[in-house]
């Protein structure tokens, strides 16, 4: 179980953008630390999530909400990666959190004030921080895409396979349109060392496109008419 | 060099979130489409990105601006990935699209609108489109929330690779390879709409596989070899 911590929020929009990329990745379980008055931006900008604003809890201080809810793993974010001689901010990156988190129990992710991050007696009482790669130029991101990053990160490491039903072509289906296109090339009266160059371009370029099963079955026909067809003559 | 382009933009706050996020990522060159009047919530969202707000670059329509300024290869952004039954829709995940964008050239990310993202007419100008896994509960994300997930898995891939000096093909040579497979599709006696979709197709996979000067010349070879023959047929 997940709970999304938000502390001591001051714009009511904020809270809302944190809702709607929380529902956006599946998660519904917020908690807001001693926060500013939920208005109606709140709802507003948290669009199709609004009852995870309406289903929020509401503690005093992170302390009284770890221990009254006896959370297992604090994650507390930071922009302000410490160096090494900041211990308690030393932080590992989203993907290295998603990665390493397999835990079962209660996790808390802990987000900051918008303008002061977590204070040091914050951080402390988390077990990890987090913090996402950026630009020196400008480094502080704002609370909800630092969120929509993390919660993604997470996402993505806990349902194996992404974007929709979309299979993408087996090696068996790949190999088989590789196998034609030699074919192909066999019959075009290329010298050896263009051959192989023709039909090792071809496997690079078919090897990152990420292709699906259904143009793989289209690409193939293309390739067997065009095979016949030049048998043919 | 990365474009970020917003089409049609109906709220300010948006451009300048949006303008804030590529900030943080290192990114400056933002472009609007037809966009709505800038009021002053998009400086006020952008906070200490004001500037890339203020050197934005504004055009008509999506194909004015690729033709315009030269644009090589074109990313759509869309929460709607289609099944396999809807090729122009078929998407990467951000990860995959960072994974496999080792370029130079003038690239750009296409974010749609907030209601209705793109259409699929500008889909059709795209050479590969992009969609965040997210939850089937609520699966379109705030526009800004996306462009910040996207920035950082490309902000994530260029910190930890070093750019290669292969040059994507350029818009150019990738037409000239389309072309000459459409006339040898023409040769293969495929009813209409078959024809079209195996172009269809082939623009696709050679649109995501973020080919090469040299293997654009290497392919083109080969096809025309293979034209060729058939013309002899």
């Amino acid at each position: 179980m997940i709970y999304v911590v938000f502390v001591e929020p001051e714009t009511p929009g904020n809270i809302g953008f944190l809702a709607r990329t929380m529902k956006n990745f599946g998660l519904s379980d917020l908690v807001l630390i001693n926060p500013c008055e939920i208005e109606n931006d709140a709802y507003y900008k948290a669009m199709h999530a609004k009852e995870v604003i309406t289903n929020r809890r509401t503690y005093d201080s992170l302390q009284d909400f770890i221990e009254n809810e006896g959370i297992d793993f604090t994650v507390g974010t930071t922009g302000e990666a410490g160096g090494s001689y900041n211990v308690p901010r030393i932080a590992v990156t989203p993907e290295q959190f998603a990665e390493a988190l397999n835990v079962t129990g209660k996790i808390a992710v802990v987000f900051g004030r918008e303008g002061d991050g977590l204070t040091n007696k914050e951080i402390s009482l988390c077990d990890v921080v987090v913090s996402i790669p950026t630009h020196e130029d400008y480094p502080i991101l704002n609370i909800s895409h630092a969120a929509a990053i993390v919660f993604y990160e997470l996402f993505k490491k806990e349902k194996s396979y992404p974007v929709e039903e979309l299979e993408e072509a087996s090696t068996i289906e790949k190999n088989g349109l590789l196998d034609c296109m030699d074919e192909i090339i066999e019959k075009l009266g290329y010298p050896e060392h263009k051959s192989k160059n023709a039909s090792l371009v071809f496997r690079r370029i078919i090897g990152r496109a990420f292709i699906s099963g259904r143009e793989a079955h289209t690409l193939k026909g293309t390739l067997r008419r065009i095979n016949k067809r030049l048998i043919e003559k």
